[in-house]
C-alpha cells in the first residue's frame, strides 16, 4: 500500500479543509492556503490521466477560479499543475493548484495561516460559499 | 476591432510554429519555444470558459503533456495558465503553457531560439510527430 498525503485526505484518515467534493474529486485547501483541485483515485500525474477525468478536473478548475474572484475578491487567478520532480512536483498525487493572486503582490487571503486558525477556516468558507456546485 | 496576436496567428496573418489545430483550438510554439494550448475564440481568460471548451483544452493539454514527454524526452512538465496583469497574464486571450523541465534545470530543447531558427523547428517538429491526435 503506497503512503500519500492526498490519499488519506481523501480517506478521511487526515484533516484538511476541505472547500467541495464530488464522487471522483476532492477541493481542498493547500498548506499555503490556496485551493487544490484533486482526483480521488489516485493517479500520479498528468501523463495517465484519461479524457473524462480530465475534463472534469478542468471544469472544476474554472468553478474554483470564479469562486476565487467572488469569494476573496483577488486581482487574479494562476493555475498551476507540476508533474515530477525535475517540474516542482513534491506530492506525487496529480493536484492543479488554483492561486488567488493581488495586485502589488499583496498577501490578501494568501497569508500563510495556521493549519486551525479562524482566517484560513473563513478563507475555505468564504470560497465554498461563492462555488457553483461541481459536476464530475 | 480588437487587436490580439493570437487571434492573428489563428487567422493567418501573423507566423507562428503551429504544432497542430483542430476547429476549436490550436496548438503553437510561445517565443520561450514551448507548446501553447489555446481556445480559437477568442475568450480573454478561465472565468468565462464553458464546460465544453474546458474539457478540450483539458484533453489537448494532457496529449500535449505526453508529447514532451515522448518527443522531447523531458524529465517533468509544468502546466500554467495566468488570469489577469496580476497573476502575470500578458496576451489577454486565453493560453495554457505546457512548459518542458529538465532535471537540474538544463535546458534540452527548452533553450531560447530564435524565431525562424533550424532548433526551433526541429523542437516542433518532434513535439508535433510525438502528438495523439487532438479531438477538440
Amino acid at each position: 500500500m503506497h503512503d500519500c498525503v492526498f490519499c488519506r485526505i481523501i480517506a478521511g484518515q487526515q484533516p484538511a479543509d476541505v472547500i467541495a467534493q464530488t464522487e471522483r474529486l476532492i477541493v481542498f485547501l493547500s498548506l499555503e492556503n490556496h485551493p487544490l483541485v484533486v482526483p480521488k483515485a489516485h493517479l500520479e500525474n498528468i501523463y495517465g490521466l484519461d479524457d473524462a477525468l480530465a475534463a472534469g478536473l478542468m471544469r472544476a478548475t474554472v468553478r474554483v477560479a470564479r469562486a476565487l474572484k467572488a469569494g476573496l475578491g483577488c486581482d487574479g487567478v494562476a493555475v498551476t499543475q507540476r508533474n515530477e520532480p525535475a517540474a516542482g512536483q513534491d506530492v506525487f498525487h496529480l493536484h492543479i493548484h488554483v492561486i488567488p493572486r493581488w495586485h502589488g503582490g499583496q498577501p490578501g487571503w494568501r497569508m500563510q495561516v495556521e493549519r486551525d486558525s479562524t482566517a484560513r477556516r473563513e478563507c475555505r468558507d468564504r470560497i465554498a460559499a461563492a462555488l457553483e456546485p461541481l459536476d464530475a
